[in-house]
């Protein structure tokens, strides 16, 4: 689906660079490079940062103009960390991704850019122009100019994320509920009522708890452990380790001393 | 606010990459980095590649252990690429970013450390456990490692960008409508009406327009003016171009010939 969007790199001074945009450009799903006059390219240090994206940079088109560049483009964003006097459609990167999936998914799909400039100066005026939005990744302003390749990292990143968002997609490797580990069903209300009844009886064999001065421990254990919400894995180790320190403190594990 | 939040490097091997999660930090408002017992620091790469963010560098701790790093803090994550044995809580990078500024609004703010691995490896196991989150950057499982300062970058976005949208404050430059350039009213609906009079009557003034042969020629057209929704500043724009287009060919403006 990506095939459809190229990253077009405009003047770019330092090779290393057009290597870090590519490994990037890969590390979300996108292939298409296209470099405008680049200052120097082939180089050993773009096939250094690429760091396994040779192929994107093998595969990149070298053309002389912009004009070139966008041709066939049917949606052409360009990047711009710079107030301009023109005021133009501005949209932060997230919202950058929904344009182009928005016109990939769209009955009229074409080509789409997004578009880099200089290092040093990022894209001109005029070439701003021919961009039908401006992306602003949103920096601070008092230190606004984000490295070639890691501006390019931020729109791919948005990209994939917004699309996997839309496939429904995990947007993870593990879709894991923070409250329950192991993939286990979390324990019921009954069962923790079981774990702390048998907590509480623990505590007090051990000593710790004085069934005459109670001091709210048991409440603080209850909050502490509600949050941590066990699974049923997660609960077995718990009770486990009760019966474990009882039999340690040489208790029958039958409740004989149960208040 | 972003004052209590540290970027942990571990066991860095490259120095420009340092320099690197310096700028990108920099950019989006971090300045609390911690090197745990960094190859090659300080170092004139690690200069170069900060580009700027010298001060982040210059400021940075290096500590022996990742003990030491997170000693005082009460919020981790680490990056993890890869999958793990123990399943764990994991978030994106977006759900990471809410767990920090959840914990930063909260009663009990405290410091809090995004933890990023080797180049080659990325953390231990050992290390992975001290984490109380996993962030996974979803990249493409076939070429899944990103550069260390492109996943700082990542990281660092997120947090800006969804802090800014919990204080309501822009994510871009102008908070411009796509819709209505020049921060100008959008044309009333008989504006529009008068704009596409006009043109029709120019359209049959140039003979484009065959009164007895339309083709559709005016519903396309209000399509086309009715998508873009032009501002009156534009309008006025495309009415003078009517009216000297209509001096050009040497008709009166007065509407004398309108049908």
């Amino acid at each position: 689906m990506f095939d459809k969007i190229r990253v077009v790199l405009v003047n770019t001074s330092h090779p290393g660079n057009i290597g870090g945009a590519a490994r990037a450009m890969k590390n979300m799903g996108l292939r298409q490079l296209v470099l405008v006059d680049p200052q120097r390219f082939p180089d050993p240090d773009a096939t250094s940062r690429a760091s396994g994206a040779d192929d994107v940079l093998a595969n990149a088109r070298v053309v002389a103009t912009l004009e070139e560049a966008l041709a066939d483009c049917v949606l052409v964003l360009g990047t711009s960390a710079r107030d301009r006097r023109i005021p133009w459609p501005v949209v932060d990167p997230r919202e950058a991704a929904d344009k182009v999936l928005d016109q990939l998914e769209g009955p009229a799909a074409g080509p789409i850019a997004l578009v880099f400039g200089r290092e040093d100066s990022g894209l001109t005026s005029d070439e701003l122009q021919r961009c039908q939005f401006h992306v602003h990744i949103p920096s601070d302003p008092a230190f606004s100019s984000l490295n070639l390749a890691t501006a390019v990292q931020v729109l791919a990143y948005e990209l994939r994320m917004q699309s996997l968002q839309r496939q429904g997609q995990p947007t993870k490797m593990h879709k894991i509920e923070t409250t329950a580990l192991d993939n286990e069903v979390p324990a019921t209300a009954e069962q923790m009522e079981q774990f702390y009844a048998h907590l509480e009886q623990v505590l007090v064999e051990i000593g710790f708890l004085d069934p005459q001065h109670p001091r709210k421990l048991m409440p603080r254990l209850r909050r502490l452990y509600g949050r941590i919400h066990p699974n049923l894995v997660e609960m077995n180790i718990l009770r486990g380790i009760l019966t474990e320190t009882q039999k340690a403190i040489g208790v029958q594990a039958s409740g004989a001393r149960r208040r």
